[in-house]
């Protein structure tokens, strides 16, 4: 058997006779000449042959001889070819997948994802995704973080309350992990920084461009630091390195050495003299513009979010108690990543409790974890749809999420 | 601030003063001396000091002077050290975590989970995890991989209609997903080859040393394959990869060039002339034991399940239909990868649920993805946690999960 060659190789292979495989893109029969061009996982190659093209969307293998020509993709074609059909097409593509640019609404390619997202374009996006997972862990191992695998059911809907999926566990009554916060949080006593890449599930039941009931989150919790300032020189490198894994393919962005940062009492100045206790789209909108307009960054810290809208296990601001050791990235004009200083010793757990007047008893193997000595210690979570997002300058978060799931939307 | 050093580091810095910090270890008070060992991510740092020693797994930062001493670990420790307490423990461990071996039982070790794992031998396990999952990513990078994010939450229960957790998804009902075996297929028709490491959820009934509710799952999915023997070429490939990236960590296994194969109705002969359509957890140790002395193999592929113990989606064996182009790979006497060629025909597909009598319509959006064709394609699926148990050779599969979730099981 004639070992397989990608399209985007052909050119390499220019007098050879060679097998490649793929999808029929396009096909275009002439007078004298029929032209398949054959998608593949690297991009386009041009049969030419005669007589009438196989459907749309068929699976083909071609064995033919590559003969070089400037005007076919690649500046190379597969002539005097044999085409041997792998998997029929028997329903029409929901749009054409060989336009440049896709005309279909985000319903349609939404409905049709296993087949819309062949688009080049729209593949694309996904390529993107994943080479910026692969450099947020490249960074993190980098810095001595283990990867860990947390549940994602569990007992109780202890961070938020709201906005939890129930599941029916064994009999019991048990939920969707909101978040892997308290897991990372015991696991740097084990590791010491830590990072897992995973589903989180809210149950949102806003239909918003932003917001989505199954997202994945790029969780970091590092022991040790100072202060919340180290975890947002952590959170940089990460980003950096996500910025490194996609150049060349993406414009953009310039993650500056040090992101600019804004406490959100002066952010509150900025906005006209508030006195508000958290940050409508808007203002991360108005924020993020000044950010660009002041320091020249596409990025924003905002530190010093009110206690008063951080969950308990927040570290408050020490001398400022109405503020805490906490942030928001914003990225063109989005929230982008939630971070902050934890708080560390048993006591001040039980205290920010009692003050929220929550019963400890709620939150036992939690609480147990700092009975037992933490370091300082403080974390992050990245959505990766939502960086996908803003990076591609995409509206809807839908547009960076394989299949969604919303309030609306189960399937496909 | 003096830049933290790691405990393994401390012997590249004789006669410096440095800081180091971590967990108490060990306090020894002898009549004129106490020795401190504090133990980071990295090893354990000898501290001389006198008077009393912190409670053990306080969280210290000491400074001090590195002086060479053989006994110590490492061959330093620190000397005239000013020992500051960052996390006071309040509670004493569940069990002494400074002795070699450990002393606890499984349930307290998975009750205690937080502070158990902290123990060097029971967090290495995680670490060696950790490694494996790296090196899985890198094979199957190194082959033109995309990584995905699938959906969690399903809309029905389709794959095996048994042991799915319900959802209370909005008011509907869904299903936690058994696996992402749809998505991974719809997938290839978009990159060709994806992988996915992530939960996946079944409600197991039973309480077995090799069962749990959650554990993760790094599936594959490879198109364009000849037959179910490209994917288990692919499957040695990751193995291979996963070996590699723990060398030196663990001793063995070694992966030969070509896994060593035996097709299910030799299996039944070896089995002493049997007609059983499935291999029973004796079978497989029986298997594995045969391959490790007729080829001097850890690892086993048993070939051509019947159908009939196999998914619709299962493509049969040609020519021999009541066997199937699948496979389970045996390690160290257990079941660690499932795995196989499917079908890729829209027909087959129709023609397969007829024959069971199940009804299209319950896979409308699955089968959608092969009417608009699909390459020859399959893949695999291996239990991490399953991976790693047999890896360090350790008897329940608890032991080898951060925080695993089983019948009696949802907390920590």
């Amino acid at each position: 058997m004639i070992a397989r060659v990608l399209a985007a190789e052909l050119a390499a292979h220019i007098g050879e006779r060679v097998r490649v495989a793929g999808w029929v893109h396009r096909g275009r029969e002439l007078k004298s000449v029929t032209f398949v061009v054959v998608r593949d996982r690297s991009g386009l190659a041009q049969v030419v042959t005669s007589g009438p093209a196989p459907a749309e969307e068929t699976v083909v293998e071609v064995t033919g001889l590559v003969t070089a020509n400037p005007k076919a993709p690649g500046g190379a074609e597969l002539t005097s070819p044999v085409v041997t059909v792998l998997g029929e097409a028997v329903v029409p593509p929901p749009f054409d997948l060989y336009r440049p640019t896709v005309s279909a609404t985000l319903p349609t390619i939404l409905d049709h994802a296993p087949v819309a997202l062949r688009h080049p374009a729209l593949r694309a996006r996904f390529e993107i995704a994943a080479a910026s997972v692969a450099g947020f862990r490249r960074a993190l191992d980098g810095i001595g973080c283990t990867e860990i695998h947390t549940p994602k059911i569990v007992a109780s809907a202890t961070e938020s309350g709201a906005n939890v999926f129930g599941i029916d566990y064994f009999g019991r009554r048990a939920f969707l992990a909101q978040s892997p916060q308290f897991f990372k949080q015991a696991m740097v006593g084990v590791f010491e920084r830590v990072y897992e890449v995973g589903p989180v599930f809210r149950a949102e039941p806003h239909d918003t461009a932003r917001h989505l009931a199954q997202y994945t989150s790029l969780d970091a919790e590092i022991g040790f630091i100072a202060d919340h300032r180290d975890v947002m020189a952590v959170l940089r490198h990460a980003i950096a390195g996500m910025v490194e894994a996609v150049a060349g393919r993406v414009p953009g962005p310039e993650v500056p050495v040090e992101i600019p940062s804004i406490h959100f009492a002066e952010a509150q100045k900025l906005l006209g003299g508030r006195d508000e206790i958290d940050l409508a789209p808007a203002d991360e909108r108005f924020l993020s513009e000044w950010a660009r307009r002041e320091h020249g960054s596409e990025f924003l810290f905002v530190t010093g979010y009110p206690m008063a809208k951080r969950p308990f296990y927040t570290h408050p601001e020490p001398g400022n108690p109405r503020y805490s050791n906490s942030f928001d990235l914003l990225f063109r004009g989005l929230e982008l990543v939630t971070g902050g200083q934890r708080l560390h010793r048993h006591a001040d757990y039980l205290a920010a409790l009692a003050e929220r007047g929550e019963s400890p008893e709620a939150y036992q193997s939690y609480l147990d974890v700092f009975a037992h000595g933490m370091p300082p210690h403080g974390g992050f979570a990245i959505g990766l749809e939502r960086w996908t997002a803003r990076l591609l300058e995409v509206a809807n978060i839908r547009q960076t999420t394989l299949f969604p799931r919303d309030l609306h939307r189960l399937t496909p």
